[in-house]
């Protein structure tokens, strides 16, 4: 997902934020600093370059045999034969596994697009059921308030149309002997190591990058994600991070005097007054974790803002230099936007699907630069049941895809999955960062940041992500190779 | 399951039981030779010694998160503490999964209650959804009327639920390193394999007796079922499989000639009056194919029923040696009662489990001792949409458990699965036979039949079936002896 979603609850703290109708408000989901991401300087490799659309017939419900599930709906998927080898050759099949996001332009196939030539490889990306275009009611907001069709909104259904698709593929190709290497990032990263495990018989390896998927049911700790954030602050500038930190509090004071949200209107210069400190707050939560989370080279955005910061002049006062490190990091003079209401279809789907089954508790805790708070699955639920009438269920993805004691688990089951992580995504806190088995691998980056590795090459890249890349690619020519040798064995097959 | 059923289409053959009211007579959905099986002389083991009844608040749907799905029902699980070690010990658990019937008297569960002692086991039984006290609705009848509710009763809701109770169980009884070994035979046998594959952070290992999990989607031939019980006859009297043969058009031809119904009736000592020759032929069917299935010592059926048809007197013409093999296999003297169109649940939900998603065809094909008759699909799902209004989904079953080029799939991938069979049981002509890797193992007896491992021992048994035992008693104590070495490795536990 290009934005796994914080579940953030803003809960009572020492500061004069609080007042008693903070109390009752819905924790807020926070989409992940799209909005206030910074815009690439290069654009994300098209997805529609040689790639061609198609649409499958996609059984609603998969579990079910009552009447509506045998109803279908148009799924999308792209195909690019350019550099495939063939099914005689039982040429290898890249599968992209579409996350919460339209198909598209995306920069996260940029690893897939640049490998598919040297594994002769066809190339599938699939849209996730109800995003894009693959939606049963034709928009997300029709789906959502049908509260029947928005129940076939889940992962697990999703796996399942993957697994029809790509079974339905091999067939139409005749390419039954073709591995297939299912690729995601973040959400689509969690996608796809659930797949291999779920799906052994459809996909031979799972390439997951960033994918927490020890974030779920307090396997991870609530605010490890912001102690990563902080952590990626601190480590370019312990000033930096101290003045973030001290910043709360400065907002808070400034807010409760008269005319405060007034004065820190202008000071940050808004596009629209502030309604209260918290919109505030949340504005520069967002960025900072957004910029720990996209930590990329080669400008590396926690090092602009803390530039901006500690570079503000002598004198400056506290949140002249939270201004200073805003500036420095989206160089330009807009008005900032901190009204966080977005009505597009990611957020909203994910809404949904937070609401249901991906319940990631991430929270503040009581250690980071940012305010303490705690996430309240109690709020939570009180958010979801008053957006959808729906009780989540934050059990249901450790009971269906585990979790806990996974080295236990794994270690002498599954095989073929590479969990990409660069420790400066404070995603990586959910991540498997050690190896399970010689096959169920951990590759680690230090300075590595959000997907980066499923990216396009740049000229620019820094050592360590190509190496990074090189790593990766040589594990999967070892599955590969290896599936060869065994189907040659197992089938007599003359390669 | 007691009885996985075949999927039998009386086709159009040369025989003059055809009339074309024949061709639209749908396909029966043979219910496995229990009311022809003779009663054992040992009465199945008691499951409610020793054993506690439960009940759990059971999710409908698992997959879903629309209101229906919210819904609860109680499904019952019995526990019997008597042996555990306890939690502190990381005791282990074996869960017998329950399949196609209420609990209760099971003949299957000695297996597990012999060994809890050795393993100082907790002993789970766990009711399959919609079966007897685990049903929706209250009743089967009244579930399978409702096109909503039965619709969540399938092998993946069904597995979703034991996941559910056995992770609740864990927490209940603090005995989250305890190893779970599920254990089932046929149809359950089948679940206990696909668990382990989908499940493996909740069952640590698999006992699958008698799983035919390779008789979907024509992986394995449609007369293998046949061709099996062809070969236990033929194996033990080359004659009785001759004459046997022959019958069936001695049938035809006196049912042909003015009341030949009535005569046929009267040799046979059926209960009423046979209303066409298939009626007589479909028991014999059912007969020949329940005694190869339960060729169980010491009194071996197949044995009997030949016996019977070899040893009468000289002269007899073919049927009444037919006659004769019946009497000496039921030796009885009651009427037989031909007609089969059982009422009870377990027929009842097999036929909707058959109609929706377990598809296994199998018929006679053309080179076995029965008439020659295929399977096809077309009519089937006819048959189903007249009874439920749905078309069967036969490519679910390998599109979510897989199948098809197991070997190759499972070489790297999973651990820790038994499948056992015996191979007069026509059933293993659709089981794993050969070992997959060192911890998927095949325990294969020539001379075992349908899930007679998991039966009580008895004092008699004959030594291959003693060793079969033992053996899978032997990979199991293995499992849990690695397991715990992992656990302690991993865990750095004092156990």
């Amino acid at each position: 997902m290009n934005n796994l979603k914080r579940v953030v609850l803003l809960v009572i703290t020492i500061s004069y934020c609080f007042s008693p109708s903070h109390q009752h408000r819905p924790p807020r989901l926070s989409l992940l600093q799209r909005g206030i991401r910074k815009k690439l300087e290069n654009e994300p490799t098209s997805i529609s370059k040689g790639f061609t659309t198609y649409f499958y017939d996609q059984t609603l419900d998969h579990f079910n045999y009552n009447p509506q599930s045998y109803t279908t709906f148009k799924q999308r998927y792209d195909l690019n034969f350019k550099h495939w080898g063939g099914s005689p050759r039982h040429a290898p099949i890249f599968a992209f596994l579409g996350d919460e996001a339209a198909l598209g332009r995306h920069p996260r196939v940029g690893f897939m697009m640049e490998n598919a030539p040297r594994f002769r490889a066809l190339q599938v990306y699939i849209e996730h059921r109800f995003y894009g275009e693959s939606n049963p009611l034709g928009s997300m907001k029709k789906s959502l308030q049908n509260a029947t069709i928005r129940g076939y909104f889940n992962s697990a259904q999703a796996l399942a149309d993957y697994a029809e698709i790509l079974i339905y593929l091999k067939n139409k190709l005749s390419a039954h002997n073709s591995p297939i290497i299912v690729i995601g990032g973040s959400y689509g990263g969690q996608l796809a190591v659930w797949f291999r495990l779920k799906y052994p018989h459809v996909a031979h390896g799972a390439l997951a990058s960033s994918a927490p998927i020890l974030y779920f049911d307090d396997i991870t700790p609530q605010d490890a994600y912001y102690s990563v954030v902080s952590k990626d602050f601190w480590d370019v500038s312990e000033s930096c991070y101290k003045t973030i930190q001290k910043s709360w509090l400065e907002i808070d004071k400034i807010a409760s005097k008269p005319h405060g949200l007034a004065v820190l209107s202008k000071k940050f210069n808004t596009c629209r007054q502030l309604r209260n400190c918290d919109e505030l707050k949340e504005y520069l939560d967002r960025m900072y974790a957004g910029t720990a989370q996209y930590d990329d080279p080669p400008t590396y955005p926690v090092t602009q803002v803390c530039g901006g910061i500690d570079g503000a002049p002598k004198g400056t006062d506290i949140l002249g230099r939270i201004v200073a490190g805003i500036n420095a990091y989206l160089e330009d003079t807009k008005c900032r936007d901190t009204d966080y209401t977005p009505s597009y279809e990611t957020y909203q789907g994910w809404n949904w699907q937070t609401c249901s089954e991906l319940v990631m508790p991430i929270d503040h805790g009581y250690d980071t630069m940012f305010w303490p708070s705690n996430f309240s699955l109690s709020e939570w639920s009180k958010h979801c049941r008053r957006s959808f009438g729906v009780e989540p269920r934050p059990h249901w993805i450790t009971t269906y895809y585990g979790g806990q004691d996974i080295k236990l688990i794994l270690k002498k089951f599954a095989s073929n999955i590479i969990f990409s992580n660069g420790l400066r995504d404070p995603y990586s806190s959910g991540g498997v960062l050690q190896n399970i088995s010689d096959s169920l691998v951990a590759v680690v980056t230090t300075n590595g940041s959000h997907c980066l590795d499923l990216e396009s090459s740049k000229p620019d890249d820094p050592e360590w992500l190509v190496t990074q890349r090189k790593t990766v690619f040589r594990i999967i020519r070892g599955w590969i190779k290896e599936y060869y040798a065994t189907l040659s064995a197992t089938h007599k097959l003359a390669l």
